[in-house]
């Protein structure tokens, strides 16, 4: 892993100058920092003291401090929103995109959020209020209403024209695609900028329009938005409700951006927990043991089987101590091998390799697999009693051969039964309409742990009986 | 989780006519998909034999064909690639932008890869060759060399003229981020193409440009180039030498392939595997294991502590078995806890918010968090040991009210020591130079097997010496 960029964001850009930045008053800060990106603008804001950031964005023109508050931390951002006055937000955010205002919206206190949006003009008051009815993760949360249709019976003289007007306009359309529609307003094909700028000056543009758009509904969840991106290579994904209307776009840096939340929660569910939702960093104390107690106590009360299971085989180890010594060994095997498979499953899922109907593929895949590696981890367990027994380290009794095939056929039952829950159980919750992310390494070394124990003791009574039990 | 849209990738578009389709002649296919996405006629591809395949690709425009071959599947891309004509395989490649060629190349057979690039043309050949000796995860490895660059003393119009005359001449530049040179050729601006179309016609370029360049260097990592990316809502980072001079740009669409990529060996990892580094439906058997054997080898050998742990308590066994029923409960917590930490410190790590210096503030964190997860759980421990003896389900002997306490403080015991270790293990993995993602639960879950069955033990002797021990 390469450094991380982010650990010298704005070193990088104003190196010597900044501490002296720093010091400066907030409209010297405005004065000296025109020409830098809004992001690092930001993270010099993250530096100074709250009440100067307010004087920052007060004294920079208008759409620079809109651009700046975009990309503050949320939780600046929020306290800041919170506290400047009404009539000031919502200048700021009247300056936004209309999908990064209805963002900054949904983040803040609901009552103020209102203020601010009664505030707005009407036009991006009724706009505002409608994005604010999608859910977040949703396509319809995602997209801004700001981009460029054209009726399919222009030119390509006249479409350009129209974009170059739209671009001095000052707002911010997403204009890289542009969209044709029909004469009922409906979606019709789409163009490139790069293509209408190619293209004949006269030519109509519904003559030279893909007609085929892909394109996504305001309902798809942003796992949707961002697979149809990465599938056809878009830098906007347009959303058409069910009678063929345009409604938005999603651009391409709130697919980045919604990537990186899915693949976060991803994680964070492999991991064994709840989705955070927020930056680990600002999580609240309570909240963050809300999000993990749950599921650790779900995985305690399922490990408590254990505890059954190891009273069901009491007598088999009050006969034979020595095979308690292997318990967490074997058991844990099976979580680690488990562990694997799910995780191989889940990834493979997400990225559209693998389909429900895959899994008898997979299984009749992970069997061998999981046989081959349980047989090169038995050899393992199995060389280790050996060893220890021969060289002294300790004694195993006069049985210490059959132990060592019990603890090695366990290992390999152990191993190749992880392999294959852990494989298939993404494929199950799937199947019942569940995230299959859902199935975390920790969920899975709990189910094997119980099965786990179940195996060892059935091999143990089947090569020990007669001679350790 | 919604439908996953690849389970339809086709019938979304042509659904009546897709079976008629596959019966149809390679060139009739050609004829009848003018219209679909290069992606889509892929996955049409990827249904027809093979031998169609070729026939197929012969039939299209070189240019479109080129652009399926892009969206083919790796293995059948990489088949067709190497069982064509050479002559034909380089029309095809040259067709494409130097990124994707590169990609393309570095996927077939080194040697007929060499042939194609033979057959090249001098200039595109020796472009070729330049970027085949980037590493294909790093900025160079990604980067296109086909960018609008123009001087930063000529006008906005005159630029204009360029984007245009380009745009027209069928090459595929990435041209939706304008760049402006200085006198030496050095990158010393930029500008959007909206912001082109924007500007004053007779505007000098150098005096409209951003002079503040976001850019990587060609060694830098492609996570480094996806963070930059998303930083700054870049749709195209510069790739720029130590000279300053700009060698090429990153293009979003790649940059989005590159997360993915980045995040499949995240979870890869997490799940306590080496990442893959191609999809799991187009690994071998033999490749599958030597991926998953590696690790979990490592982890059996740090296992085989757990069974000398438990020999060495062997004697506190003996004389009190009922100390092992809860062993796989306890140590499992740990393990449970300890994964949830790391996966949660791994992806704050990998959003860069957490840096390597916040170890201690992160320890501080985990210790009460971890303390007040270990006590919630230990009271489950206690309640499940009292609720067995109260109903008569079980019999713990006379001191079964310290045995509680024992299994209550040992699991908040071992809880508080795994959240604790799983959230330094990446820490010290970074610290290390290693990559924090290497922290898989597998691995956490076994570093705190070995020290929950200590814990365990030392709280027994600590409360049962002289009763049951």
């Amino acid at each position: 892993m390469a450094r991380d960029p982010h650990d010298k964001p704005i070193a990088a850009l104003v190196a010597p100058d900044i501490l002296e930045l720093l010091e400066a008053s907030p409209g010297d800060i405005a004065a000296e920092t025109e020409e830098l990106h809004p992001a690092d603008l930001a993270a010099v804001a993250e530096m100074i003291p709250r009440e100067s950031v307010k004087a920052l964005l007060a004294a920079l023109p208008k759409e620079r401090a809109a651009d700046v508050l975009e990309y503050l931390d949320e939780e600046l951002r929020t306290e800041v929103l919170e506290e400047i006055p009404t009539e000031q937000a919502a200048e700021l955010v009247s300056q936004m995109t209309p999908d990064d205002r209805t963002d900054v919206l949904e983040e803040i206190d609901e009552q103020v959020a209102e203020d601010i949006v009664s505030e707005l003009s009407a036009e991006a008051r009724e706009e505002t209020e409608r994005l604010l009815k999608f859910e977040p993760d949703t396509a319809g949360g995602l997209m801004t209403t700001e981009f460029v249709s054209v009726s399919g019976e222009i030119t390509v003289d006249q479409a350009l024209d129209a974009v170059r007007s739209l671009a001095r306009s000052g707002r911010k359309e997403a204009m890289y695609a542009i969209y044709a529609t029909d004469r009922e307003g409906r979606l019709a094909g789409v163009l490139s900028l790069r293509e209408l700028l190619a293209a004949q000056p006269g030519a109509k543009i519904s003559d030279i329009a893909w007609t085929e758009v892909a394109s996504v509904t305001p309902n798809a969840d942003r796992k949707e938005v961002a697979d149809t991106t990465a599938k056809y290579d878009l830098i906007a994904v347009p959303v058409v409700s069910e009678s063929g209307h345009l409604m938005g776009v999603v651009t391409v840096d709130d697919v980045i951006d919604a990537l990186q939340d899915e693949q976060t929660e991803d994680i964070q569910k492999l991991g064994g927990l709840e989705a955070l939702d927020e930056p680990y960093t600002s999580m609240t104390f309570w909240g963050m043991i809300r999000k993990r107690a749950v599921w650790l106590c779900l995985l305690f009360i399922g490990e408590l089987l254990t505890a059954s299971a190891m009273q069901h085989y009491e007598d088999e180890l009050r006969r034979a101590l020595v095979l308690s010594l292997f318990i967490p060994l074997i058991v844990s095997s099976g979580g680690n091998s488990g562990s694997q498979a799910t995780s191989l499953i889940i990834r493979a899922m997400a990225l559209g390799e693998l389909k429900l109907r895959d899994w008898w593929r997979v299984a009749m895949r992970e069997l061998p697999t999981g046989l081959m590696l349980g047989a090169i981890l038995g050899t393992l367990g199995v060389a280790r009693v050996l060893l220890w027994q021969m060289t002294g380290f300790w004694d195993y009794g006069p049985h210490y051969l059959l132990l060592s095939i019990t603890v090695g056929v366990a290992v390999l039952g152990v191993v190749t039964f992880g392999s294959l829950i852990g494989s298939m159980l993404p494929f199950a919750l799937r199947r019942f309409g569940l995230d299959p992310a859902s199935a975390s390494a920790p969920f899975v070394a709990t189910l094997v742990d119980v099965t786990g124990l179940v195996i060892y003791f059935f091999v143990a009574l089947m090569l020990l009986s007669g001679t350790l039990l």
